[in-house]
């Protein structure tokens, strides 16, 4: 049977066979570290739960609207009003997942052989998006020196006839670094008026405690944001996200969505009901703050052990880290300390090329003490050389 | 902004426009009686639920594989081997409803400009997923004098070289038909020499006591099988689906599935565990049974006051009725029937345009008893001419 020439172009994700390795160690008595996922370790807490529960306990699971709950889009609304921002409901488009959300906007925004400026490293299904449509990616390659994100220059040199818009993420998987507000604000003026912007900020909520802003929608109602319920909110199985779209878009989406999904899932979004909720809220605040406090734990470690990190990041749970100061790849590394010292990592290779091998990522979702315990096999894995 | 030429292509689904005025003859305090909607009337069953409320109560809520959790494959697996089909678990993939089958296979098949034989009249969504991947749909005219299901020869007349495959469904939405055995088996034999056959098989269990086949599979392995939980398992709000592959597809479909949606809801697939016990597939029988009196009620109960069902439906839920003997077209009854009578029905321009102004398609997602009340309604709106 002949397949779609698509396929060929998707790349392996590495960490895929990272965690197959780490299945089988595991499989055989051995107990693996997981820093390889993007996956709050934390368990839903217990609003969502009790919300997503009773919905299924009275039945409350039948299609709702393509575009989500009207109370759900309404609550959502609140939150950004919450930020000082101003956002429309009917703008607001529950999703499944951070992922239904790139769907609809690829298929609402690309043409076949169009293309969309992305940053290496990035988030890396972006491209299969893309190429999912009949487009392409073009790749921006942005350096620890630039904090890991572009300068409008970045994206003006590149946009050519080919380019209908730009899809950033602030912050950043898998660097968690965010778009300064005085260069995003120039990207947002120079890049809406030549095409659309996409801003994914799915790591939103997990920032610090006093961030630039708090989402690119308080510097202007043009750009498109890509959110989901996964990372701050911590629903990951449960596939629920949101995008915001110009009112332009409403109509285009809204068929899209009736099409590609008939509706997220009712019971995700009636527990998400409950994500925004006093005592929710006050938990996955709690949340974020442990999120933070392990970065920096994990940063100070890395770099008493020689190892970099060259842009601290501003939000997300993950460290970009400069391994190079091991003599090894990333790819070399990161396979040892799973192999031998049951540490499983992303290598750079899965978010792009641009100095790939240079980086492992670590996604903070392990305790302090289990960090200590990393940073001491690490030492083990450097001393070895 | 500038929008994807795709969005000019999906026609709006008179459906939701049905739904809409009934929601405001509803917010007026009137009752409406909703046969419009795909979606079965009865509440998800009780093993169902319980076990889909466990896994949340238990934090079962992660992502899981791309593909689906193991035991929900072999399970699956399972349920084919009860219909005597061996299918490797690996060969079946758990997916967002059937709507992310579609997507994946219009992804892992289509090129953008290829085409897909469906049927007109058919699920009209099939044409949005082909669009999508910048592919488009070749459509083949289906009348009730074959039972509207295409022979053979019908889609070998439009096989040219554009043409990668073809979509078909048995039963088919919206008419309830399956394709006979020996047709299907010279439409597999001679389509999966020339490209790819997919029979999309929603409304597989809701069939009638003796169907002549229980999937395509029976036949050959090399069709792709498209499934939901939707229907016969009656999990619509869940959004949970699968499809079978052939073994050269897993890899790449798998990685598809990893970079469009990361994984299928967790909830849902634990809830789905379920769907197969003894105690819920005898309440999904009996519910098959209810779904094949009310459309056999409904059919008789039209044929009475002179509206034919040309083409008796071998399974779904769906009645096809032709209305051309009232003197109204389908969309000027179906409006009628809706602002006079308080019926709500989809008329035959959602699915397609082939004689699409004689068709109104009744969902027998309602008793009897409220069917007898409808058919008083009708007869009252045929009386007035």
């Amino acid at each position: 049977m002949k397949r779609a020439d698509r396929l060929s172009t998707i790349k392996p994700f590495r960490v895929m066979e990272i965690m197959e390795r780490a299945a089988q160690l595991e499989a055989s008595g051995r107990s693996v570290i997981h820093m390889e996922v993007g996956e709050p370790d934390f368990a839903v807490c217990k609003e969502i739960s009790s919300a997503g529960a009773d919905a299924i306990n009275r039945g409350d699971t039948k299609y709702t609207s393509a575009t989500g709950l009207p109370e759900l889009r309404r609550t959502i609304s609140d939150y950004y009003l919450g930020f000082g921002i101003e956002v429309n409901p009917d703008q607001i488009v529950v999703t499944s997942g951070g992922s239904g959300g790139l769907l609809l906007l690829a298929a609402a925004l690309l043409n076949p052989s169009e293309r969309v400026l992305v940053t290496d490293p990035g988030y890396p299904c972006n491209e299969v998006f893309a190429e999912t449509v009949g487009a392409h990616v073009k790749r921006i390659p942005v350096y620890a020196e630039s904090h890991f994100q572009p300068h409008w220059q970045d994206l003006e040199s590149r946009w050519d006839d080919s380019v209908r818009g730009a899809l950033l993420a602030s912050p950043s998987n898998p660097t968690g670094t965010m778009i300064r507000r005085r260069e995003l604000q120039t990207i947002v003026d120079e890049a809406c008026d030549r095409g659309f912007l996409i801003v994914d900020e799915i790591y939103q909520g997990l920032v610090g405690d006093q961030p630039e802003y708090r989402s690119v929608l308080s510097l202007s109602s043009a750009p498109i944001v890509l959110q989901s319920f996964s990372k701050y909110f911590g629903m990951t199985g449960w596939r629920l996200g949101w995008i915001v779209i110009p009112e332009d878009l409403i109509d285009g989406v809204r068929k899209l969505a009736q099409n590609l999904f008939i509706s997220p899932s009712t019971i995700a979004q009636r527990a998400a009901m409950a994500a925004f909720t006093v005592d929710a809220m006050a938990e996955h605040e709690r949340r974020r703050k442990i999120f933070r406090e392990r970065a920096s734990h994990l940063q100070r470690g890395l770099e008493r052990l020689g190892l970099a990190v060259p842009a601290t990041p501003d939000g997300a749970f993950y460290l970009y880290v400069d391994v190079s100061a091991s003599g090894m790849t990333a790819s070399r590394l990161s396979r040892r300390l799973l192999d031998e010292y049951l540490v499983a990592t992303t290598p750079g290779l899965d978010f792009g090329e641009v100095n790939a091998e240079r980086y492992l990522r670590f996604a903070c979702t392990v305790d302090v003490e289990v960090m200590d315990q990393v940073l001491e096999r690490i030492a083990h894995a450097l001393a070895q050389g």
